[in-house]
C-alpha cells in the first residue's frame, strides 16, 4: 500500500490516495468540498487526477474528460484505472470513481478518460491572443463574508471554507437578488491555507466557481454532464484569475467555459462542461 | 449481424458498421476521407458516433470526447462499445477503435468515452446570447475549385470531394500564402452529395476545416490530442456555417474551438479539440 499524496494542505489531504493494488486506490471523499450537499465536481476530478498521475508514467494532466454519472456523497471510494496507451511524450488512461450501496453493491459516480505528460518539456513558444479577463483589484472583489448572511452561496457551503474566492462585484449581483442578467463570472482564486496552484489543483479551480446560471437570474441546480480540462501551463505561485462564460442556454442545457490565468498572465488552464439546467420556477 | 446505416449518401455508406456481436462491430475506414494520407479526425468520431448510437437506448450524441492515440489509416477496423450508464434521459458508454498489424496484434487508433440523449425530447427554451458568424453569402466564399491549383489544401485531399466546404474569403488568405495571422477560419459547410446534416454528421463538421494554423501562418502538422463535441439541437436542412477560433498557441499545442451553426440560425454544436502544432521551419 502506498499513500498518494504531496504536502500537507487540506486539499493535498482530501485528494490523498492510497494504492491497493496496480491500478486500483482507496480514496476517502471528505464532506470538506460539498456545496449544499453535493461534493463538489471540480474537488472530485482532481481526486481522479491524483489517481491517474500515479497510474501513467507522466505526471501532469494535459486533458481530462470527466462524465458525472450519479451524485457522489462523502464516505469512502475507490478509484480503478486503466493504461490505455503509453507513449514517449504522452500518456492516456481511464479512471472510474466507484462508492458502494448499502447492500455492498458498487455505484459508479464518475468516468475518466484523460491524457497526461510533463509540462515541464514544453517548449517556451507563446504566440496566444488570448487576454486575461478584466477583473478588479482583489481587495476590491468579494469573499464570503462580504455577503448578506455571510455567504455568497446559499445552504451550507464547506466548501467556503476551503476557498480563498473573491468575485468580480460585476458577477455577484446574484448574491444579493440583483444578477446581472449576463452568463458570466469572474473571481481571484486560492485555497484558503495558501497551498499554492499546481496542475492538479487546477483541475479543481474550473470547477469552483458558482454557476454562471445564478447570474443568468435562474434558480435551481446545475448538474455536470461532463466536463473537459486542458491543463495548458505550471501555474506560478499566487492568486489565480478565473472567468467563466455561458453563451448557449437551450434545451435543458447549458455549456460554462472557464479560463484560468496565473500571476505571470498566463492562461494555464481552459475547460468547458455541459451541465443540465435544472430550474425552479 | 445487422448494418447499421441510414440512407444512401456516401457520408452513410462510409460510415456504416456492421454488428457482429453484442457491442462489436465491424467498420472499413474509407480512403475518400483522407486529407494527404491521415484519415480525418472529423469522419473517425462519426463512425464512432454510430457505432455508439447502436450500442446505446439513446439515439442522440449530447458530448462526444475521443482521444486520438495513434493514427488510423484506410482499411478494416473493429469497433468496441462498453455501455458505462443507462439512465432514463441520458445513457453513456465507451467505444475504442481498433485496426491490426500485419502480424495480426491490435492497434488502439481511437478511446471515446460519449453522454448520448434524445435531442427531440428537449425543452424548446432558449437563451442564448451566441450570435451566429459573420460569414459572406455561400456564392461569395472560396470552394476547393477557386484556389490556385485547383485545390485549398496542399497535398492530395480526397475529403475535399465529400464536401461541399466554402472558406470565408478573409479566413483563407494561407491558401495563396497570405494567411492573416489570426487563429480564426470560417466556412459554409454541406456534404457534397446533398445529405442533410443530422446530429451524427456535426461529428464530422466540427473537424472537417483546414486547421487554423494555417491561417496563423504556420505550416505543419496539427494532430489532435483530444476532441469534445457538444450536439446541442438537431440541425435544420440547408447548409451549416461553421466558425473555428484558436487563442492560445503555447508549449506546442493549441486549442481549436469550433462553433456550427445551423440554416434557422440554431448553434447546433460546439467543440473544443486540443491540437499538437508540428510546425516547419
Amino acid at each position: 500500500m502506498a499513500l498518494v499524496t504531496h504536502g500537507n494542505s487540506e486539499f493535498d489531504r482530501d485528494t490523498a490516495v492510497t494504492r491497493r493494488a496496480p491500478g486500483v486506490y482507496d480514496a476517502h471523499l471528505s464532506a470538506g468540498w460539498t456545496i449544499i450537499q453535493a461534493v463538489n465536481g471540480g474537488y472530485l476530478l482532481a481526486l481522479m487526477g491524483r489517481a491517474l498521475g500515479d497510474a501513467l508514467p507522466h505526471p501532469d494532466p494535459l486533458s481530462v474528460t470527466a462524465h458525472y454519472l450519479t451524485a457522489s456523497v462523502p464516505g469512502p471510494a475507490v478509484i480503478r484505472t486503466d493504461v490505455v496507451r503509453t507513449g514517449r511524450t504522452m500518456s492516456t488512461g481511464t479512471a472510474s470513481l466507484i462508492q458502494f450501496a448499502e447492500d455492498g453493491s458498487e455505484i459508479e459516480r464518475l468516468r475518466v478518460l484523460a491524457a497526461y505528460g510533463d509540462l515541464g518539456t514544453l517548449s517556451d513558444d507563446v504566440r496566444t491572443t488570448a487576454k486575461p479577463p478584466a477583473i478588479p483589484p482583489y481587495e476590491h472583489c468579494l469573499g464570503a463574508n462580504d455577503a448578506p448572511g455571510g455567504t455568497t452561496i446559499p445552504g451550507s457551503t464547506a466548501i467556503t471554507e476551503r476557498l480563498d474566492l473573491r468575485l468580480d462585484p460585476e458577477t455577484a449581483g446574484w448574491a444579493v437578488g440583483a444578477p446581472s442578467g449576463k452568463g458570466e463570472m469572474r473571481a481571484w482564486f486560492g485555497l484558503a491555507d495558501g497551498r499554492e496552484p499546481d496542475p492538479l489543483s487546477l483541475l479543481l479551480t474550473v470547477d469552483a466557481l458558482p454557476p454562471t446560471a445564478f447570474e443568468m437570474g435562474l434558480l435551481g441546480w446545475v448538474p455536470t454532464v461532463e466536463l473537459t480540462a486542458h491543463i495548458r501551463h505550471r501555474p506560478a505561485p499566487g492568486p489565480l484569475r478565473v472567468a467563466i462564460t455561458t453563451r448557449n442556454l437551450a434545451g435543458g442545457f447549458l455549456e460554462e467555459d472557464a479560463e484560468v490565468w496565473d500571476s505571470e498572465d498566463r492562461l494555464v488552464a481552459q475547460s468547458r462542461q455541459l451541465a443540465r439546467a435544472v430550474l425552479q420556477g
